[in-house]
């Protein structure tokens, strides 16, 4: 169970200038819904939110947010990928912040389809470069994740408070009342891991490769967009479980006898 | 050029009882945004619509479609896969038709974050099984898609009109001005396709998957959802082209650099 007090957000790292964020529980979490979890980095007053979410949670990540910083000094917003669960939010966020959307390059046509969109505030990820230097001098890294599952997503590497922030991958689906905001078991968490990792990324090509990527920069939690932040030993178990992991097209003939 | 007078839609089937139309086209495509094509099926007075698109298409696809039926005769929306420009307007339709949805089974919990959604209305393709009867006896097949892009796609085979609606499949982003509702030499449109096509299909061993099951139905015209409607010998051509193309995980190297 996620602790009463934590439902509104836990600090994940703050060193006095920069802080990781999970913003929290939706206290109605709906039957049949896949629950995300959403994150905010402030660095020296300035914020930048993680994959904020989908339009029907808009007004409780607003408040939740505000309890850390105020609207008008987030500056970033930072998609994994192009899915509704992620970004359907848009417009509502473009309406409340001055922020910036930052996304790989193949969705930016696709994202005004959410809505009337100004083009002039989202950014292709990939005109940024490997490394995003913040103005106060904190640095994201962006880490490629196409095809796990969307064809283009990203990974970001907060150098900082060294959390990587995942997006889709590492996801658990907890049963019902059995969310738990860290998962520090791996072989606890994996029955509720297992069925959609295989099936939503696209190979085991690409998994193994994104895991080598990620154990050289050696974080010291894993924050996926749905589920359970990974930390401790969970981490190394996760990453090694998912390198050898056959998916998706590697199991070709089940999914197409349909 | 689409021509003038097809810009509202174009009937691209009709044998008296049933028939199959593409809704027109947006004038006031916008610059930088991808263009959606949407379609109805009409067999004994009951419609069907698939991907009908994002929400700020809503007001137009809807008068477009009533041109040819009342809305409240529209019985099942079909969605080929989960992204914005696809899928975004579901809360608007469900309000407008008594539509049932159908859509891959991986999807049914990621819809409610476009809006509140009634579950009861949404069907998983899978629990359909491969063959749909219409009421009027007429039937689709729908053809596995997945990984193409989507980890859940399906196409959908209207077995009357032999008219495949292939999703994101066959997808050519034509250069502003440069439209044709048809593609009939597929040699002068590949450039508009090949990237699209390299980028967002995972693999060419379910490009291969497909176009075998593809061929085998030997469809009249494929209809995606962006870019023209193939038919003739283009058909072949596409379809031959396909099956061998390198894309996905197989240019692992080139897409990880970054």
């Amino acid at each position: 169970m996620i602790e009463r007090g934590d439902m509104n957000g836990k600090i994940l790292f703050d060193d006095g200038e920069h802080k990781f964020i999970w913003l929290g529980s939706d206290p109605d979490y709906r039957k049949g819904v896949v629950q995300t979890m959403q994150y905010l980095i402030i660095d020296k007053g300035k914020g930048w939110l993680l994959d904020p979410g989908g339009v029907h949670l808009f007004s409780r990540v607003v408040a939740s947010a505000s309890r850390y910083i105020s609207l008008d000094r987030i500056e970033g917003i930072f998609f994994s990928h192009q899915d509704p669960d992620v970004s359907s939010g848009i417009a509502l966020w473009l309406g409340v912040t001055n922020a910036k959307i930052y996304i790989c390059g193949l969705w930016l046509r696709f994202l005004p389809h959410f809505g009337i969109v100004d083009p002039s505030r989202v950014t292709a990820i990939e005109e940024q470069g490997r490394d995003f230097r913040l103005g106060s001098g904190a640095v994201f890294q962006f880490v490629p994740s196409h095809y796990m599952h969307s064809p283009g997503a990203f990974s970001l590497f907060d150098v900082r408070s060294r959390i990587l922030f995942s997006g889709d991958i590492g996801a658990a689906v907890f049963p019902e009342g059995s969310e738990n905001l860290f998962i520090e078991d791996f072989q606890k968490v994996l029955p509720y891991i297992e069925g959609f990792h295989k099936r939503i990324i696209a190979s085991n090509a690409v998994a193994k490769r994104w895991t080598e990527i990620v154990s050289k920069l050696d974080p010291v939690m894993i924050a996926p967009q749905h589920g359970g932040v990974y930390r401790g030993p969970a981490i190394k178990s996760f990453l090694s479980w998912l390198s050898t992991l056959r998916c998706g097209v590697d199991n070709l003939d089940e999914l197409f006898r349909f």
